[in-house]
């Protein structure tokens, strides 16, 4: 069972198997020009893709939904969600970003009014920093706990799944609070609302994610084909990326400093942690030098492969020369460090702009 | 355990001693003008009431929280709650009237567009016509599924309370749909949000119900205990009437017809239905002039009760000429017959006005 709100290790190819998730690998040919997550499998799951390589072909409408929810602060592992958003909005897709705040109070205690203050100063700003453009007419965010026709459909969705199956899909048990319990059907509706009428119908949704969320695209694809016949839902879509390596080599999560490099981070702390960061060297320069390093098992190497090297040809020189002995840490260390300092430099005055922007994201209308 | 969906039988003395509910007739004499079902021992039970004693002598605010769930015709024992609302409005007290359309849909499956029409033509009508009146500023009524301040606290009331706490009150189990689980939790916020900011903060609420909803009452008694040092809440009154027995004998049902005379029933209709009445009498005329009649598994003495009858020293004579033998079935019979007519004649006429007035109540802000 993956629990959404406790995982934190997975066996990639055991999900594939055993919840029916399908290659993504297998279909990229497809796609014109990949996302560069896409091309180096950090992308490595999906459900029903097809339908959105079709609307992406045929320049038919969809959208991209992806939430956020506020709680902590954002680290690079969270911006991969934000850099496919990008890339979507280069194909003119709705893009709909609810804030979990109600997920934030009932699974975190969080209040309504901090949970916005968090999004309009954290979340919100670091996505418009990344290149989410708010301004353009297609791209919406709004509170869960403001969005009436979103909390509607939940109640109206929730009469066709019972506890059973919340049980077998989430492992609720008696001491779940019934808040929580709603959680899940709350983001449901967030992804289906978007088919409702008052959004211009059925249409497909891609639902980029981390394979710990899959169980709410289980439940949402269920309740979409239950409620099929009432509202025409088109099954939505969903990739899964993998996720980065913490800092020290366990799980990067924001509740440990340590392990993460946070967005807001200035570009000396951001250096820092590069610097004291878990390679895949070996015990000794000449054990290194005769045997090669481990860019697999590496967080410099995933630093550039999710996130610091555009290009897959200069990617693939430090790969094969990482493993051949030829290129050291040292080297890899430093030109990391370089690349994290070039874009926190840049990043931190983007964010400072941004900031004012984000003020006034959630009273457009 | 009481299931507000389907228990049919009490035992009113147990359910007294097992849910800590206390005798309303024990202090009736601290009201200078009881209601009639408060003086005959048909509202048997209370919790808190004297909250609400308090707040009439002292012409202090409260509020009476009545819901209605519109599914079927209201019959003769859903007037008690109306007669109940009317004593109330007396006091001036604020009266709020909930259209329980979120929990028809989720435990009946009744849409929300069915529940308003029903409402407006059948509930919302006959209250009007036995007396409450919605031009008063202070009586008001809503749509659970259009009430945002109701269905936003029942989410922030719903994270303090547990699945295992809802299967000990409510006997959910793995098969309760998700909806029918939230279900209860908007009816404790439709008795709890008259207690925030919004409705002038705090005060006394009483909710006169059938014992049945005394489930809900316990949750929302727990729930405004868990909340109160967050909002102030006071934890709410209750008074339970018993249940008109139906007139085969068995429970007054709307979903089976011949036990009920309906509020929409026409006089013929009324008095044919009286006249075929199950009552207390003895096998023969024989028997019953020498054992008397039995006025307390009598339907046409309960009508006399409840009802039909407003004058105590007048229903008392009956009371004891029935049980001494004097006054037969034949005599009662005819008699609750004529008051039947006079009643349902007059009614629906009042029900045709009010019909035209309940279309706009909705509409009032």
């Amino acid at each position: 069972m993956i629990d959404p709100w406790e995982s934190t290790d997975f066996d990639y190819e055991k999900v594939i198997e055993q919840f029916g998730i399908k290659s993504f690998p297998d279909l990229i040919k497809e796609l014109d020009n990949p996302h560069k997550l896409m091309r180096r499998g950090v992308i490595f799951g999906h459900r029903d893709f097809t339908n959105i390589i079709h609307a992406i072909k045929n320049k038919k409408r969809f959208t991209v939904l992806t939430g956020m929810m506020p709680s902590g602060n954002m680290h690079i592992g969270h911006k991969m969600i934000v850099d496919q958003i990008v890339w979507y909005q280069k194909y003119d897709a709705n893009i709909r970003i609810p804030i979990a705040d109600l997920e934030a109070y009932s699974a975190r205690g969080i209040s309504f009014e901090e949970s916005k203050k968090l999004a309009i100063q954290e979340y919100i700003t670091n996505y418009i920093a990344l290149g989410v453009d708010f301004e353009k007419e297609n791209v919406t965010t709004y509170l869960q706990s403001k969005e009436s026709i979103v909390k509607d459909l939940a109640f109206i969705l929730s009469k066709k799944v019972n506890f059973n199956e919340m049980k077998a899909i989430y492992g609720f048990g008696g001491s779940t609070n019934m808040a929580h319990m709603q959680a899940p059907l709350i983001q449901v509706s967030d992804i289906l609302h978007t088919e409702l009428n008052e959004f211009a119908g059925p249409k497909p949704v891609i639902v980029p994610v981390g394979v710990d969320q899959d169980p709410h695209i289980r439940l949402t694809r269920d309740l979409a084909y239950k409620f099929k016949s009432q509202y025409g839902f088109i099954s939505p879509s969903s990739t899964y990326h993998r996720f980065m390596t913490g800092l020290n080599g366990g799980k990067m999560s924001s509740s440990k400093p340590k392990t993460a490099i946070f967005l807001s981070d200035s570009s000396e702390i951001a250096e820092q942690k590069v610097k004291t960061t878990k390679t895949g060297g070996r015990e000794s320069l000449k054990e290194q030098k005769e045997l090669g390093g481990d860019p697999n098992n590496c967080v410099i190497y995933e630093l550039f492969l999710y996130h610091l090297i555009d290009s897959d040809d200069e990617l693939n020189e430090i790969y094969i020369n990482c493993k051949n002995g030829t290129c050291l840490c040292g080297y890899c260390k430093n030109k990391a460090s370089e690349l994290t300092v070039k874009f926190f430099e840049k990043f931190s005055e983007k964010r400072e702009e941004a900031s004012e922007i984000a003020k006034n994201v959630l009273n457009k209308d």
